[in-house]
């Protein structure tokens, strides 16, 4: 096999969440019959149940009125957007940004993440990776030929902090990783880094001249009033080795318009303008008008959101808590919950298609995240609430029929 | 200096269309007074000009509508969507398309290009690519590692067909070159190839087992009824050797949305979409829904806005074919034309910068397009048509004032 055969092999996306369809489930043995109830995939939000910001496709509409200009921003995006954005994101940080070096508009976080990756990972560079994390942060070191050096998070071992391995992530660093790549609010588990962990990282990569590239996609969506620490607010990094990222996909349900931003490093962020020269340009430029309604919408909306939500997250914690053989912790931020399952007499590949035909519910995989979380699901519960509590019961009741 | 870094300065920006607002320009001197005129940004079509397809924007509205099941469709687009196109293609180029195995929807040609150069270009492979030739084709194969091996197109020595050295490229396949990537027709010199180039270039491909990446653009913007060869319906290259990538951002002026496509080999297909899963995850869901328009506009619209275009470039033609030590070939097909100019005594680089402040004019340099192209400028003609010949007298006008 040649290398890149092999490469794509390790950068499949048969288990991606929404790629489901896709799968060949001709040789799925079902136990017992179908489960009714409303169809529900977990596996992302549900932009029907909770819609995009309000005056959105308006700003859309206006972006194509204005032509030309708006269609052809720079490679970064345009720049009355960017100096709007900077202002925004600075006051939401607590951090500077300056509007020309420090930020880069992207199509979606996930290309945010792409383009930061691909502007600092070296062929057989070392970049270290929390397990559980998203997805596609393993997949993004194996396509740039790094090595991913995993620092391991003890979700189920303490409630105040996310159970980040410190003494992991500083060996890691002592044995050479340049580059440490982590998502807070965490995605999979929904769980918070606590001020002293986010401190304690930015002393870490201070100390070992580290880059850190952290992902905020989820940092607006705070429940029962955590403490979030932004750390690039907390001065203890030199800047040119940070980069934040952020976007409108969740929360704000605008993912059908492909945004992102990232903030930070003035060199990071040139790198990631010639590489999106070359990747897909520019993100859709009437697209970027879009971003004006970010973090401007209307009084209230916002906490609105963020109860809704966590009335849902209320509702599934009671469900999975009760679940024999089920271990789950309290999603702290966003829209995810990472329950572990019992062990089962089938494979979790197997039971997640099996789950699809049988009872209507699409969940990821825990393997996703990393290859240890064989007993695990994630679903993303910003879905319409009485359909996602009823879907719950019948995923406790489908890994009843395949327990061991 | 580090390997990355290194890859950085080669994949530059700094001189990419779109791009020279970024530019210093502190010490550039200028001879002479101001040349007052219109401005006319050649580097990019002007979609004010020209503009968006009709009904494009109330197909987004509709994607908007749709709601969930638009925003996020599979990574390799709507399977509705994909269907209709496939249809289309397929009818467009005289070759069979399955949907579901042979087609994906990128976000836009730029997208296509770096999805199916990522997805067959290894380490240290080498690439055969045309000089001159679109310029991001030299820095993808720069960023994924692989080596340029140049194929010289003598386009001002023939009138019949590209003037691509068939010779240098089978010496190429020869040498080991595994992947050929040219646009067709050509950008920036709007030469379409004949039949027999076309024909050559899949026979050489299929004796040496090498894989071709044709960037067909361009391709329905064709003037004087000039012959169109689509090397897919040749049935000379085996077809999973083969892509070939379109979209509607020129003639059709919908860049703003960000779509192409590209169709071919399944297998490559295959790797497109997991490469696109890690680097925006689609093309933006609601924008995919325009593609409906695309090969559906009203009836006459697009043979009207070929002979808006065919006026503009015989105009262009006429000016630099008076103009004294400029050479010009007619521009075949697309929006681009490609003169040649006499020797400056100032760089090319520094040439587009007076031009941009002394004139109002942007132009690309040749450099962009091949080193050697160091008396060459690209002018995208898809502009006001009086704006437009306006213009080229005050390139005309600058030229003399920096000739030798």
């Amino acid at each position: 096999m040649n290398l890149l055969e092999d490469k794509f092999l390790r950068i499949a996306a048969d288990h991606a969440p929404g790629q489901e369809v896709r799968q060949s489930t001709a040789d799925i043995k079902i136990i017992g019959g179908e489960i009714p109830g409303t169809p529900v995939d977990f596996s992302h939000g549900d932009v029907d149940a909770f819609e995009p910001t309000p005056g959105s496709l308006e700003y859309f509409n206006e972006g194509v009125q204005i032509g030309g200009k708006q269609a052809y921003t720079e490679y970064r995006g345009s720049k009355d957007i960017r100096e709007n954005l900077a202002l925004k994101l600075a006051n939401f940080t607590g951090s500077n940004i300056n509007s020309d070096q420090n930020l880069i508009i992207t199509p979606g976080t996930q290309g945010a993440l792409f383009l930061a990756m691909g502007s600092t990972i070296g062929r057989g560079d070392k970049v270290a990776i929390v397990a559980p994390d998203y997805f596609a942060n393993r997949k993004l070191v194996e396509f740039f030929d790094g090595e991913v050096v995993n620092i391991n998070m003890n979700y189920f071992e303490t409630k105040t902090s996310s159970g980040l391995d410190l003494t992991q992530l500083e060996a890691a660093f002592k044995a050479g990783v340049k580059l440490f790549l982590f998502s807070n609010p965490n995605n999979p588990t929904g769980v918070i880094y606590s001020q002293d962990e986010i401190r304690s990282i930015a002393e870490l990569a201070q100390q070992y001249g580290a880059t850190v590239i952290v992902d905020q996609l989820y940092s607006r969506q705070i429940f029962d009033n955590h403490l979030y620490t932004h750390l690039c607010a907390q001065n203890l990094l030199e800047p040119e080795n940070l980069i934040t990222i952020m976007g409108p996909s969740k929360t704000e349900s605008l993912s059908g318009y492909r945004l992102g931003v990232a903030f930070g490093s003035s060199k990071i962020i040139d790198r990631m303008e010639k590489l999106q020269a070359i990747v897909s340009l520019r993100a859709g430029g009437y697209s970027q008008a879009v971003l004006n309604t970010w973090f401007s919408e209307p009084e209230g909306w916002l906490s609105q959101r963020i109860q809704q939500h966590q009335a849902i997250r209320d509702d599934l914690l009671t469900k999975f808590s009760a679940a024999p053989g089920f271990n789950v912790r309290a999603t702290e931020a966003g829209s995810y919950i990472f329950p572990k399952i019992p062990e089962l007499n089938i494979p979790i590949h197997e039971f997640v298609k099996v789950l699809r035909l049988q009872a209507g519910v699409t969940v990821t995989p825990g393997t996703e995240f990393g290859s240890q979380f064989t007993n695990s699901i994630r679903l993303n519960f910003s879905q319409d609430h009485k359909a996602a509590v009823n879907a719950v019961d019948r995923i406790i009741k489908v890994v009843e029929l395949y327990r061991k």
